[in-house]
């Protein structure tokens, strides 16, 4: 079976395994706090343009999305996130859990507008008795989406001034940071990234890393104690090495975007290959995860041989499905799909 | 520095990374459901001698007793443990950020005993308004201790009766279960283990892993469900292989007890060397942490060379301290450890 | 300023007070075990047909939605609930707070149909990975709803069935139960209510009483341990009595019965003066919230001597604003209100 | 049956209950917007001399407790209070269930001191790794305390001192605080309260009303949003108005302190006449809770007649109960209760 339905189907980067082997049996403080989670900070805060910042490395996703909205905000405020978030609909109510209600916003593509931020900030205050509701306390994105799509910097600029102007943290999930960073049309750069929001993680499960997300604390009033949260969220691996010797393979040398840029080649010729063979599209990506609507007759033949995601039925003979590219792709996997969808035809 | 402050102060044992890197290129469904997780999921129901048990692969120990605590207790009630139990006192709080008390029995040795269990739930039920007070739910006993006790076999099966007898469900935190079950006064199995207790888990961090728990979930009534309450706690690792493997390795063949014999071959040999040379210790413990009695002026200098942990003021001028061996400590460092000491005294 | 914006703007009827007055010097137990609660309960079981029936009283009606639901899920579960629900919007996320999603379906009218129940939960299972996502745990209903509307006996039935068939209990809010049972189209009785449901409450404080909201449990397995849950969330009222002598004056001779048949009387006076003016409504409301679309300008001219909610802009020039009655409605005032928005056309 | 067991056995206080009949059928906003909360406020304010003090009316203890805390904690922080508060032992669990362990510190006298406090702030900030613990974020006290004993100013002073070197918001439990305040050797006026903590609440419940206790905070830092949270947690009444009412009738003219005294002259009664008979007390309280040292035999002719609170065994054949007064205490029980004892002797 060839595995397409997501981008964790392989083990890590070989240079991760070899570094791992190298660093093997020397012995480190615990928790975070040897050399190479020191090393891997500042390459971090190097490409972040970002002296300031605090980076703490943590395990997973949701792990790092509750740990760091539980540090934000307080028990009656919600974060305001699009449909499709991540947080409000596939982490088994992770943030319900720590007491906080999703405030959802409706969105076609996965984005959420400053527009729509405003508005609905604007309606809590004026209900005549706000306090009876929710109040907005933070604003959570994903770059890219859910949907493969990535923010422009133009709108990331206007949401990060209508959170600044509204006393709104920006937090940005970058669980597949890296393939927004290099997509053909993106001209946001992780300094920008940093510049623009509050906190925000760079995701390393999907990018060549075993495990690991790092995440960037770049606002002062959000730093305090939050090794406090790590723990207490069940995020504080003992031997944090592991997280640092990753995070310092990736960003010593550009390892992170390289491996990225081969996701982003994969998956562009995944899209070019079946819009030449007539398949559109149900989001605009141009990222690593690709949504093409395809007949089912088609799609239960592939399935003998390839794995990919049911998104959604289209109508009755076709529905849209996730194909995700990721740095471990083969080019040959991808050409052989092509070859076999156009077969099929 | 030559580190014995913790447990885990070096990588993972070499076989573990030898297989990371022999799989490292196959694909694997994500979150647990590889056949890496399966044949691990197997060889540990073979040793617990459990064919019906749940095996679930967690992070680490803090979220996978927040994780398990969490699917069992309902929100009156709380989890009865040890005043120095890992959860009453070194999770930040975790259990009660999942909304329970932690009942707190007090324990020279770090355990706690069936009469007490049944003293508190007895005084519980028979107050005029027990509604008043936190329900106790379940128990939580650590094997070994955070002290480096063991629970015997009749101790063990003392709590179980008085548990099952009062419907509270039994649950022992194993993060160091290995060094438990082979130390050399210990008269309880695995097999045992499994027979006495509705869930535990099997510690991987602290013996040969990079990372890892293996929750073993005997009871039916707690089986269900336990995927969602691991997924909303952050627990569900994308690479679940990645545990998998881990645990594959431990389990294929008995390396995990082999490792756990090395490392309280190592904490015997640096007792017997301290006793020798008169020193006492805090607690009696036959496992791979060890809590001499030293003067301040010998730990100061011990200190330039050595890490080991501060646990308690004894007097003055003297300190107990914790040194900890594990699968990975070589045994001319606790050689050369000894006779630093001798040459100190 | 006359008041019309909410059911709560008077004290408690008469007849209660002059109870309270009665009973005032008499000395009873704490928190509910009073013989004012126990003839109060035995009255609602009556009136009720259930004898078997659970009944506690509570304060409010927040309160009393997060006891419940607290009470009923497991940690990984959500409650089902129009986007409408008062748990949706108007809680301040209490339930949230207590680590719960209200997984929202959406009401043009306030109400959700078996069939929508059908279609989340089985959406929920047919997922290739539900443990991602919040399991639905049970249904959440007002009756009347929010917006004024009734549920006839089928519509219960029919969501009543779906929920028995898939494990769902159903819980229904009457914090307005009484307006609900007498409206004029209404085929449902309190009887029919608790026949029909796990468990539902009957609302007080906006039917005659200062505060107080009776909560009865038929499922047994929803019955245990439930006291814990009120006392835990803040609802056992040391002075329990005061709630049982209410309910006692409400149900001993079918005064809550009574007196919600004035607010409809009341209420239909209002509607159909309005109908009559050529007024239409947001919502077809047989209850005693009424939801005419009146003109600004009219609105303006009224606000300085009635008050009414605001509830929505429905174009430039009008909005949909929201007119309560009571058991407290004087006649004159409605009559009054009728005129003088006639003479404002 | 005569009832001692504690100090809400009776209703209101004849002049609320006047109060309440007088205003019925006012017409008033909702959720304490009324003019009767607005009054209770000033009054309060006045009482308090804190003209910029905020002050908010719940219903009772456990869910006043519950609202302050959950409003001033950040998720990894703990409250710490003596080991026989009331949050910590008799709230089922109500902080825990709002995420928050209660830091306990020993006590004989159900007083906490400024030195204990220290104690345990230095201990967690001296730590190798603080963030393991939870952090104390609080300070909870009672006046009076569950033994009936009473901080003295100096005792006061010196907490406040620690607690604000140490940015420890203190938060007093007021729930008896009338009795505390009028107890013949008290040093502490209501104003020296308001002076020396960051926010306390005065208790209705116990001393003449239905049910109420009022929050008076201090401290600025703590005063934002607190509707919210009262919304949250099930505390904010839709008719607010029954508790203005109730503490406007208390604060207007001095009756809360003047019925207070009555309790204190009662109880004060009942300890002489239980010394002359030779009696001793566990605690030297000179509240309105008494806790004499009584043979069994005794107790069991008394409970006959009388209700108390069974306390602790002392030894074989001798129990500590408690005796509660309150402002509703009637003399010729007191005396009754005393002449029966003698003769049981």
């Amino acid at each position: 079976m060839i595995r397409f339905e997501c981008d964790y189907t392989e083990g890590a980067h070989e240079r991760i395994l070899q570094r791992l082997l190298e660093t093997n049996e020397e012995q480190t403080p615990g928790y975070g706090m040897d050399d190479h989670c020191e090393k891997a900070r500042a390459y971090i805060k190097k490409a972040c343009d970002s002296e300031n910042a605090d980076v703490h490395f943590l395990v997973g996703g949701t792990q790092t999305n509750t740990t760091v909205i539980s540090s934000i905000l307080r028990p009656h405020q919600g974060v305001i996130a699009a449909t499709s978030g991540h947080i409000a609909v596939h982490e088994t109510g992770a943030i319900e859990a720590i007491g906080h209600k999703v405030l959802t916003l409706p969105s076609e593509d996965g984005k959420i507008r400053g527009e729509q931020v405003k508005e609905l900030y604007d309606a809590h205050w004026s209900d005549s008795a706000p306090e009876h509701c929710v109040q907005p306390g933070m604003v959570y994105i994903s770059q890219p989406t859910e949907n493969g799509t990535i923010y422009s910097r133009s709108e990331l600029e206007v949401l990060s001034k209508v959170c600044r102007e509204y006393g709104l943290p920006l937090f940005i999930d970058g669980a597949r940071l890296g393939y927004g960073l290099v997509a053909e049309d993106s001209d946001v750069s992780l300094a920008d990234i940093a510049m623009l929001c509050d906190v925000f993680y760079i995701g390393g499960t999907k990018i060549g890393a075993m495990m690991g997300e790092a995440v960037v604390i770049l606002n002062d009033a959000l730093k305090k104690d939050f090794r406090y949260m790590i723990k207490q969220k069940g995020g504080l691996l003992a031997k944090g090495r592991m997280l640092g010797i990753q995070f310092e393979t990736l960003f010593e040398d550009g390892l992170y975007f390289e491996i990225s840029k081969h996701a982003i080649d994969m998956a562009m010729l995944l899209q070019k290959g079946l819009s030449e063979q007539g398949f559109s599209f149900l989001y605009h990506s141009t990222t690593n995860q690709q949504f093409p609507i395809i007949s089912d007759r088609i799609l239960q033949a592939l399935s003998e041989k390839y794995t990919y995601s049911f998104w959604e039925k289209v109508d009755d003979t076709h529905t849209a499905v996730r194909f995700c590219t990721s740095w471990a792709t083969k080019k040959e996997n991808i050409e052989m799909l092509l070859q076999d969808i156009k077969a099929l035809q």
